[in-house]
């Protein structure tokens, strides 16, 4: 067989280590699918000592120089953030090489620019691995869905969080304590910020709506909520009315999908905790599971089910499109790159139309009710269900409401709070999926 | 912009209807994906008269003239069976044409046929449509996992049958009087053979394990059972030991994956109907939705969940294909087929490992279970559960089995049969899923 493609492996933490004994473990089976033998040139690292499992003369802390180097044809980067990988990939394109990427901050961040540089270079960038982990789901919507239009792409993306809220939903714990569990479990990091404030899910949203939309989305474009804020009183209550609370990352298409592109669509991307009912197929994705659904035009509903996380099925992901950028260099071409033509407005989160869920204790009296009501009617904001419950001089009113433009909604929260008969708005949460 | 690329549509059924409307629906989108506009040259179909809708100029009868006519670049082929579908896509390859296609029947007969030809003439064949409609799901296993090892692909691939089963399971019915009530909604075709008897589900089962073991699976290797078999009994006899009866596509490589694919491996692969339990996530696909679930060594389990049918969801699939074989065209290239280099042998589904449910009547008298017991043990089937119901001078047993070859378990049934102390073998069924 012809001589090996030589890849360098930029970063060797989880995933690395991962790709590194998946590309030894199948050498003959990738060989077999690629046309050629597959062959790690070199493994940038920072601190070369506590690798000690790795070949040791692989190893170099000039990741620079590896990148360059005449025996490198493809790359892999699994370092993570913003710098040194976004000039590392850049050098990269610059000799020619194809890169294959996990890092979702990075392509969130200047995913158009780096895909200039890869078109201009005749070079792929593939990064499968940077959302949903595992989970085979920019391939689709970039390229089996390239014949529909894309309405909606909801999705349970960062396994952290939907360990820590499934924990919260079985016990009754409280974020504070249900994150300590996770911590110590190791399915939160030291550092849970990423995490928890939603800069993943967000960095995930800007990607699959990138692709699903044809027009730049970056994480800046994204409405970002985490999920710190969720009280074990707001998982009691959706419990009560048939929900379960998930962090979603919510991409759409707003205007009307199947027209001329161009005529006032938009889209809005947002991540935030909200209530969705049990009976949704994301509900009952539990623990480190990621998913995520899409409606298309024509194609209706699809989902999309699997590991999010981990070094072995992140890994796999890599290796895939490790095996179709090996296969496009030993063609001599270039895979299809996404298009990104729309150039789509982003609709601000205060336009978004979205549904609130809330629980306030109030004053048990006449009128109070009716008062209440009346704040949702100034801001014509209107009410689908309300539940009370009275007990002693107290009640508590449980209202969702109809979708509205989201900041009427948070306008008619922040009225409510002022309110001398409401003692106190005990659970916000927005609602989705219900019908 | 550029000329546009002349398409060929071979068949205006419900999905090449459905491919014409959304290819006129979406000029414009398709036009910015890739590059170049998107025309159709001619439609193919055997009675003009009946399409009284479509552009009359386009139709034509002759479609061997269109397929080679200079003005059409790439052939979309929605006729399904295999002639003339056959001598139509060799004679496009010949002519230097890509060619999209939804015909399960013919990639599951020719496969490798199809694909050298399409090689040799350096043009693309896809068929995403051609498994489980509008669900991405040849792409994924070709592509995304070319870098993991997979062990099984297990599916609900007919929407026919789901809807058959899942109508059985709902009142109780028979599997005449569901099939009437399918026939009655359009459910199911005047001649429904092809979806009971099993023989879609194996052509759907022979590409999966193809593509997923990268090995020539074709559907004289699919072991096929259909549903025409399955009673009121057998299902609620599922339900009373917590499973759902679903007819599934197996496909299973059997020894150790991950080791050298040369050592012994091979592919198992069968449709049946099964009892899976209720809390597998293949038991809640209802109605005309199909699901497919895919275990692998690094990705672990992946699920796939979508329309299966139907002409926008198929036509969704055909024209991600067509965007696809339309940029490979536009770029001089032609896109990475699948690979089928490993050549595994297909095990006979009396060696391949598989769990039974039987439901016997027998005599209520002492020894009965004995001698019962002994007829699995004269095999070497383990029993894993017995439940015994007795009523007068009858009983009913209920016994689930372990793993065995499946020609020990069919023997014993026979044995069964012939016990005096036996009056009725009420049900049989696989069992999948259990732990």
């Amino acid at each position: 067989m012809s001589a090996p493609l030589r890849v360098a492996l930029l970063g060797c933490g989880t995933v690395g280590s991962a790709v590194l004994r998946l590309i030894e473990d199948q050498a003959d089976d990738l060989a077999a699918r690629i046309g050629r033998p597959i062959e790690v040139a070199g493994i940038a690292v920072r601190r070369p000592a506590h690798h000690p499992d790795v070949p040791q003369h692989l190893l170099t802390t000039d990741s620079a120089a590896l990148v360059r180097r005449d025996d490198v044809d493809l790359v892999v980067e699994v370092i993570g953030g913003i710098e040194p990988a976004r000039s590392l990939m850049y050098a990269a394109f610059e000799a020619g090489k194809s890169v294959v990427s996990a890092n979702k901050a990075l392509l969130a961040e200047d995913g158009p620019g780096l895909h200039a540089a890869a078109a201009k270079a005749g070079v792929d960038l593939y990064y499968e691995a940077a959302v949903a982990g595992a989970i085979p789901l920019l391939r689709p919507l970039r390229e089996s869905l390239a014949g529909d239009q894309l309405r909606r792409v909801v999705g349970i993306v960062n396994g952290t969080t939907n360990y820590i809220l499934s924990r919260m939903a079985e016990t009754g714990a409280g974020f504070a304590e249900a994150l300590a569990e996770a911590t110590e479990l190791g399915y939160a990091e030291a550092d849970p910020t990423a995490d928890v404030d939603g800069f993943d899910a967000a960095a995930k949203a800007a990607i699959l709506a990138s692709l699903a939309f044809h027009t730049p989305v970056s994480s800046a474009d994204v409405h970002r909520e985490g999920i710190s804020a969720v009280s074990a009183t707001d998982v009691a209550r959706a419990a009560e009315i048939g929900c379960t609370v998930k962090l979603l990352a919510i991409c759409e298409r707003v205007g009307r999908a199947g027209d001329d592109a161009a005529d006032g669509d938009s889209v809005a991307v947002r991540v935030h905790p909200a209530m969705i009912p049990t009976t949704h197929p994301l509900a009952s994705v539990g623990g480190a599971f990621n998913a995520v659904f899409v409606e298309a035009e024509a194609a209706g509903q699809l989902m999309f089910y699997g590991q999010g996380a981990g070094g072995e099925p992140t890994a796999s992901a890599v290796l895939g499109d490790l095996v179709a950028v090996a296969r496009n260099r030993v063609a001599g071409a270039s895979g299809q790159g996404p298009t990104g033509y729309a150039d789509l407005a982003v609709r601000p989160m205060a336009e978004t139309p979205t549904r609130y869920h809330v629980s306030l204790d109030v004053a048990d009296k006449p009128g109070v009710l009716a008062a209440v009501a009346q704040e949702f009617a100034r801001q014509d904001v209107s009410i689908s269900t309300v539940r009370q419950t009275g007990r002693g001089d107290a009640a508590t009113l449980v209202i969702v409401t109809h979708s509205a433009p989201d900041a009427a909604l948070s306008a008619t929260i922040a009225a409510l709070r002022d309110m001398p008969a409401v003692r106190g708005v005990t659970s916000v949460l927005r609602v989705e999926g219900l019908s």
